[in-house]
């Protein structure tokens, strides 16, 4: 039994990976640089997505789309940025797909898109697992969660190329040891780009904007 | 495809509530009550579990079981309060299973143990379908999250008995509507008991202490 799991899985994953790469080619085609943000729920996606497009909105074509099992909250979010939004519900499922992925791209017009923000169902594990076509995963982690978060879920860290550490405004207030959750990271990962911000406070924002309007060039 | 893959997950799941029930009768043999915490990465279990030790672990005979992808960190910071305590590492898993929970039950003796909490892998979504054999659920939710969280991932709000709201020092520092989060937790599961603590702090852990101490007497 455990074995025709593994092998159906290795079979969802090769035919995912097919289409991820699809995906891929009507992105570069159409000149799409696309980020993938992943994190446990609550680390501040949604925040930090409305405050960059509030920001920089006007300085790039963006689009989003949202990944949560239920709701469209976070959509209305976005919408309210005038940025266009695609919500995704995947209902049960812990984790984006490339198949859900295609059919959201779809419903954009990609020719009028610069940068493409997925922001991915809020969990820690399964979306490391899933290509959804994208240029980079983008992984955030804030100084509210333990600072052995990369060590204790390393995949996630293992294959993303940037990693956002969020709401620094709150460093008085917890036991975070900003040193600490880098080194971890950089343990983990030694090429992830680390970008320190606070949505709220405005910290550290204008180096991961340059990183996003340049293009995440660094990495590319 | 996508249909045998649905097949065979009803397969796991039919096997995974076979062993739980085993680890269930197992456990109410030996007089214990089990309690699965599961939440998002960095709500807090750890710490709140290590002030729960700390605190009350001479009024009873407790125990841990601790699930993470990688890492024995927490169960050394369990250890540190003479709990007994077996730690799991799933690598890959993104929740524990009936089958991994056997395993932990035959490291553990079983007649020298009251109360045995289960600290599930951080992950908000997956936990919520696997059943270990475990007398309750109580999900924890951090302030640093959004109040959303219930009506985003509603499952995990759903199977839980109980739901620890937690880190309420930190909420003169950031946008937690508590009095919505209770509301929307309630909205999709009304029988839940809510708690509200800071392990940080110590407010509302007496109360939370009693629930644990009384054999959670109100939902069993």
């Amino acid at each position: 039994m455990a074995r025709s799991v593994i092998t159906i899985k290795k079979d969802i994953l090769a035919k995912n990976d097919e289409l991820a790469d699809e995906n891929r080619n009507r992105l570069k085609e159409a000149g799409i640089l696309a980020m993938n943000l992943v994190s446990s729920p609550g680390a501040g996606k949604t925040s930090l997505l409305v405050k960059t497009l509030n920001d920089i909105g006007n300085k790039a074509r963006f689009a989003v789309i949202e990944g949560d099992q239920e709701t469209d909250n976070d959509a209305k979010k976005i919408e309210a940025t005038g940025v266009p939004v695609t919500q995704i519900n995947t209902i049960s499922a812990c984790h984006l797909d490339a198949a859900m992925m295609k059919k959201a791209l779809d419903t954009l017009n990609l020719d009028s898109i610069d940068t493409l923000f997925i922001e991915n169902v809020g969990n820690l594990v399964c979306p490391a697992s899933y290509d959804l076509g994208e240029k980079i995963k983008v992984a955030l982690m804030s100084v509210t969660e333990g600072e052995d978060k990369p060590l204790k879920y390393p995949k996630m860290f293992r294959v993303s190329s940037a990693l956002i550490i969020t709401k620094t405004d709150l460093l008085p207030y917890v036991d975070f040891d900003i040193a600490k959750a880098t080194d971890y990271a950089l343990k983990i990962n030694p090429k992830l780009k680390v970008f320190k911000v606070s949505a709220k406070s405005g910290d550290g924002l204008l180096e991961l904007y340059d990183f996003i309007l340049s293009g995440a060039n660094d990495l590319l």
